[in-house]
């Protein structure tokens, strides 16, 4: 009747149930059937009763079958068919969700013809090292074997070194992916489980949020100032909260420019050992550093394996080739690559091998002296060009690398508003509110320099500080008691 | 004591709870502060009770605040704190976990000099449009304005336009992505709840399943013979367990290389459309068919948008620019496309300038005219060498299309211990078992034909056909009772 497999991976039980569904489902055990009794079967198939009693069990869990007193385990008819009719469209749950208003308003701003954006999430076109790349991907293709395979899960070897070796790491503590969120992601994952606890900066990129969210895990938020993460009070949040993970933007931070100070990056370091919490280290930006001084990251001043480093070519060389990386210690790295094999599978190929010449061959490093000091100045021309034409009671952070720029309007100023008063004026920017809650984030605005032209810059500020004097006119004068992005942003 | 803002979006109740959270933490409000009563706050603050009742509510679910019988609400004391001490390692917890033992096999055989790969999921490197693709990608960089920015999240316009009018669909309703799992990972996150159940054939490949699995789904698996899914008794599954989706791979299946029939998509349409159960159809090898009749997919076959259509230029094209899409009724694309963008982002827009040119100017249609009919030598070489090496009681399906032949091996086999025995002959094929659960999965073994060079699949064949021959003196003669692949394969 049954025939069970010993030898199989499958325990008895499920291949008991599997055979018993699908002959139920076929019509071989009609409804009203009375399944023999445990007992009896059991000693049919020469199996443990326990086996027979799991299987029904699982079976009366998915409806197939009841246990009823007196009569033992019956097979169920099914529920009534729909009636045949002609083909209704498929109806679609959960699919009608509407446009982020922010990204519909941006849009309509940069679909008009002269319009200037300080929105954008890229830099210029014409800073990408095109040439550069160009002649790579040509050789690529006159090997005679171009490499368009799927390539390694953990990324093509030769990148995976000059990588390390950039870090100052082991090949095996880094893992190529196709972008920054990916490597969120599968951190989101694989580290943490619905119901436990991260603590994330606010504000900071929308999508970071969405993503924890999505994993079911609860989001303590902390404080940015000037230098960057508020580090007093963490222990606290530590303790109180128990969260496995941290995630920060260290070093010129999206949207505020601000780097966290090496004080704090070592305080932060040491309640991470003390409490054995994660960190992760978003550090898309930290190879576009054009004035200041220089600070290691988090991942350079980790001696114990507490910090998952991730960064980007995205934001360094070019989002078209879709290429980041993660590195954190060899059985973190590992397990992470397990889990992206279902997920994207890997990065292309032929994107890996052009970098890892680009890297090898130095044209990384001649395109990052070229491009920081264009940076430099893209930053020196908004922040003239802010001075010339925003009013009193507007203020700002300038960063010292990176592409954004953060600037506090005045109260009652919101954002949003200017950025609807800017639409007519044919410039962008994204509103502080979209990167997170509270008074602070609804008054500021991040201004990316480094996707208008120079030439551009001054003529978009003109038309934000015309916007911004337009609001104030009709909505009274600006609130000078506080001016300064100097408290908790919360 | 506490500033709420009416204007926010933020509810009130969670702007007081945020600002009573940051004063206990931030050490403002010590252990043992009693917090206002519920209606005197409510009072002071102009806010209905309630607002302070959820706060407080919240707090204590935190454990930051506690209510205490005739003495309200009071602050708690903070968990006791770990020592100081040396900074020890960081525990990473769930990364341990051991590579797949096939993958495992198969790579040590690959590792060896001279070896032979049934086993890849791809074809021949010399197979690739190497030329074609390399003049693309050239004139991409030599226009002065190479595609090097992040484009639109639903793919480049052009691209998304050329695929649809090869399948005669909207350019609305196609979505790019980086590669098919993508595809299957994010309708599994958007169109599925956990608790949903989604019905899958079996086998299928592995990774499908571990999708589903991680998206907390309950799968229920559907048998597969030579005419594809079986559709009998479907209408009773659908009744009973109300999946939300089923997922096909009706063409040139992996592993079995069959083709599910005209009139099981009809039938597999109707039940569909009857229990309103949405249809996944993954259609890899659709371009690739070189023998046979050509049947059109169920997304061409499907009138009330019940399919949602999955393809990939990875397997006809090269899966190193990682390029897939997907088909389905603009609302569920422009959903998808809003779900992608938290996850990938978006597909390199390098690769994608590069596909639209390569399937605009007939590159596409020239290579897939050139690849069939080096497919069909592969498989007829394939087939040959099986017929000549192979023992009598090994059967095989031989396919009209893909790169995939499944063989079914005489009981008492394993597909396994072939393939420990298969290393030592230097060849590597993916056991059945891979694949899903069952007797027959586990005797049979997929061979990938447009991997090995032609030259090498007799070679290849000759010394598999040895390593059976020896592991049936050792353990006695085939079973031939059951030598057909025409049952259900669940």
């Amino acid at each position: 009747m049954f025939e069970l497999d010993r030898a199989s991976s499958t325990p008895l039980y499920q291949q008991l149930r599997d055979q018993i569904r699908q002959r139920i489902l076929s019509g071989g055990l009609p409804a009203g059937t009375r399944l023999p009794p445990e007992r009896s079967l059991a000693n049919t198939l020469g199996v443990n009763r326990t086996t027979v009693v799991n299987a029904y069990r699982d079976l009366a869990s998915e409806g197939l079958v009841e246990g009823r007193v007196g009569h033992g385990t019956v097979v169920m008819a099914p529920p009534t068919p729909p009636p045949e009719g002609p083909v209704r469209p498929m109806h679609w749950a959960g699919v009608n969700e509407p446009e982020d208003p922010v990204v519909a308003d941006v849009n309509a701003v940069m679909r008009r013809a002269g319009s200037i954006s300080f929105a954008h999430g890229e830099m210029a076109p014409d800073l990408f090292p095109a040439a550069a790349l160009g002649r790579l991907f040509a050789r690529a293709f006159s090997t005679g074997r171009a490499p368009l395979g799927y390539g390694p899960v953990a990324g093509y070897l030769p990148l995976r070194e000059a990588i390390a070796r950039r870090m100052g790491v082991n090949p095996g503590e880094v893992l190529v992916l196709g972008g920054s969120q990916l490597a969120l992601y599968l951190i989101s994952r694989v580290l943490l489980q619905p119901g436990d606890t991260v603590v994330v900066e606010v504000p900071s990129y929308i999508n970071t949020l969405g993503i924890f969210e999505s994993a079911g895990v609860r989001v303590v938020p902390v404080g940015v100032d000037r230098h960057g993460l508020q580090v007093e009070g963490l222990g606290e949040v530590f303790l109180r909260y128990r969260p496995k993970l941290l995630l920060t933007v260290p070093t010129f931070h999206n949207p505020l420019g601000v780097t966290m100070s090496l004080e704090r990056r070592r305080q932060l370091l040491h309640l991470a050992a003390r409490h054995q919490v994660g960190i992760v280290e978003d550090d898309p930006y930290g190879e576009l550093q054009f004035a200041g001084e220089r600070i290691p990251s988090l991942k350079a001043l980790d001696p114990g394996g507490y910090v998952i480093h991730i960064s980007s070519f995205s934001k360094s060389v070019t989002p078209g080739l879709r290429l980041a990386w993660l590195s954190a210690s060899p059985a973190v790295v590992e397990r992470i690559a397990a889990a992206r094999g279902i997920l994207d599978f890997r990065a292309a190929l032929l994107s890996q091998w052009v970098m890892d010449a680009f890297i090898r061959e130095g044209d990384f490093d001649q395109h990052l002296q070229r491009l920081r000091p264009m940076l430099l100045r893209r930053r020196d021309t908004l922040a003239a060009a802010l001075k010339q034409h925003m009013p009193a009671g507007v203020t700002w952070h300038v960063p010292d690398g990176g592409y954004n720029l953060w600037c506090a309007l005045p109260r009652p100023l919101r954002a949003r508003r200017l950025l609807s008063e800017a639409a007519r004026e044919g410039v962008a920017f994204i509103p502080g509110d979209y990167y997170g809650p509270g008074d602070e984030a609804r008054r500021g605005i991040r201004l990316n320099f480094s996707y208008p032209k120079e030439s551009e810059i001054g003529d978009g500020v003109k038309r934000l500080g015309a916007a911004v004097r337009r609001i104030l006119k009709e909505e009274g004068r600006p609130d000078e008691s506080r001016l300064e992005l100097s408290g908790p942003v919360v």
